[in-house]
């Protein structure tokens, strides 16, 4: 299967982020990436090809316009401040507080635009950000084309960002634009499978009231972990998105007997929605050894989510999301391709 | 005038805070209570008491119990989950997040139950916060006793602590957990002026449907301040609370003359809600040479600021609130407390 991704995704490169209660080392980093294309070359799982530039109008799609400003100009706000280097924001509109107002200070926006202090933005963040959804783009338009199968290696990921707020390492939803493309290029049923170890809040947010793309999630229970505000089983969608969102939060501990249950189940889901295409957001942090999360597939599993995968028989867009055992990902994360290739 | 202080107070000894975009020294510190008593003691402002314990109870009139159980559980929670030092929240549940959810890992209550990062939780930061409630309390309760005016030398803060989250440097709210004595203990119709350069969200929040306790803020625009989210002038209470909430937001650089304008007009609004009771939430930090506000406030300002409120005649409780410019907030504090007693 192709491949798509460009070098310039990794100009976002985070040094801190707030987590675990205080200021630690960033662990979404470049090599992430690195470790994946190279991984694809070894195996020679296919070509790689560089990202198209699709502008503004797909972001928009998913986005709200003012947050695409926001993050657009935000870096000249930050120097028209006087600052430098990495920018957190400090501050929330949580509940009591005001969702209604768009604060003029750059402290205000940045906290208006986001919800939480993990995701800092650098000079090349939004540059990065905007070449990972070109990424997810270009592998889109090939399924929509006709290819029974694409790789979007995005890097930053996507599945946390919301609407209009980026948080959990992601600035734009790459999954949820490349949904929506699919949609706009006459895909009728779409259907995203978040096996990533973190439920992804942003996708679901997106497309909660939307009966033509269904939204299916395996994750940590977030009573026990980020993002810890979404992604319980009780949100099933509402309006007419009623009965197209369904989450498995599953247990700290959970090995592959219990993930690859839920697994099923959510196959089982893709199928009787009558999915005509299908969007995989790809988090390969399950992994045993991931070291900010505690599922435990190990390394043979993900051929195995691979081959379950393709038994669908649907045209099937990969795009890359978290997982940060830098060594081990570039296998794990081919083994679900190859997996998928070879069922 | 007496006054009431701890010396355990200044256990809150917090070393960073993410504010400005990113991690920074800490300026809530012990020294600034310090300053203020040694300021007393030269001037012979009057004794200095030493609170008294008042127990949870008059918490729990103002704050909920959970919250109240998580602030008694966390350090306990942070060890058992293997940490030491000051601990930061790091997600929110902002608008698009769930409020309705209780989750089980200290990172997700810590995001819970705050709306900021630049409120850090150290080992002793709950008991100085305990003790900054019970300084207002006592001081509050010489007033329900005939005294016509007290000082709480509060510290940490309290108005920005809302019913059930802690942010902006504060944890309890102790003018609003002091008014709410007061009425307790007979006062029919309390106002709070909160003169503090920063609106204060929490008290705000507290009474917003209350018509027995109005509140009144002057501070700098939210749009260009923190809190950024609540504050603005169409915030005018709800329900029996209508009418009863009054913000006068003014711009950066606002002066004496402007300032003044305002504080005369919440000196009228205090006057024709009939009330009989006033606290004051004393922020310092409307002073010209505060490090992190834009107000320009000289300190002999601050003695007719002592005076003005004299003019309205009624038992007054002085509760500490913000300031910065450590060494001038003795001087501007002690001021206004003498400007008062010599109106």
């Amino acid at each position: 299967m192709k491949s798509v991704f460009s070098e310039r995704q990794l100009l976002h490169t985070p040094s801190k982020e707030l987590s675990d209660g205080e200021m630690r080392a960033a662990v979404e980093l470049p090599a992430r990436a690195e470790y994946v294309r190279d991984r694809i070359l070894e195996v020679g799982l296919g070509d790689i090809i560089e990202p198209s530039a699709f502008g503004r109008a797909p972001l928009e799609r998913v986005h709200t316009k003012d947050y695409l400003d926001f993050m657009e100009g935000f870096r000249a706000l930050h120097e028209a401040a006087g600052r430098t280097g990495e920018a957190f924001p400090f501050i929330w509109p949580t509940h009591g507080l005001r969702s209604d107002v768009t604060p003029r200070h750059v402290d205000g926006l940045l906290g208006r635009y986001s919800f939480d202090a993990g995701t800092p933005i650098g000079p090349m963040s939004w540059e990065a950000a905007k070449i990972s959804a070109d990424t997810a783009l270009t592998a889109a338009k090939m399924i929509a084309q006709g290819a029974p199968v694409a790789f979007a290696l995005c890097r930053p990921p996507g599945h946390h960002a919301m609407t209009d707020r980026f948080g959990g390492y992601c600035f734009l939803n790459n999954a949820a634009i490349a949904a929506q493309y699919l949609r706009d290029e006459g895909a009728e049923r779409v259907t995203i499978l978040d096996v990533d170890y973190h439920h992804g809040n942003g996708t679901q947010q997106i497309f909660y009231e939307r009966g033509d793309v269904q939204f299916l999630s395996l994750h940590a229970d977030p009573a026990d972990e980020f993002p810890y505000f979404l992604g319980y089983a009780d949100e099933v969608g509402e309006g007419e998105g009623e009965g197209c969102n369904f989450n498995w939060p599953m247990p700290l501990g959970t090995d592959w007997s219990g993930w690859s249950a839920s697994l099923d189940e959510a196959c089982a889901r893709a199928a009787s929605f009558g999915t005509d295409t299908l969007v995989v957001s790809l988090g390969l942090d399950p992994f045993e050894n991931d070291p900010i999360s505690k599922f435990k597939l190990v390394s043979d599993d993900f051929i195995r989510v691979g081959e379950r995968i393709a038994k669908l028989g649907l045209p099937t867009l990969f795009v890359m999301e978290g997982g940060y055992a830098i060594d081990a990902l570039g296998v794990n994360c081919v083994n679900v391709l190859s997996g998928f290739e070879g069922a």
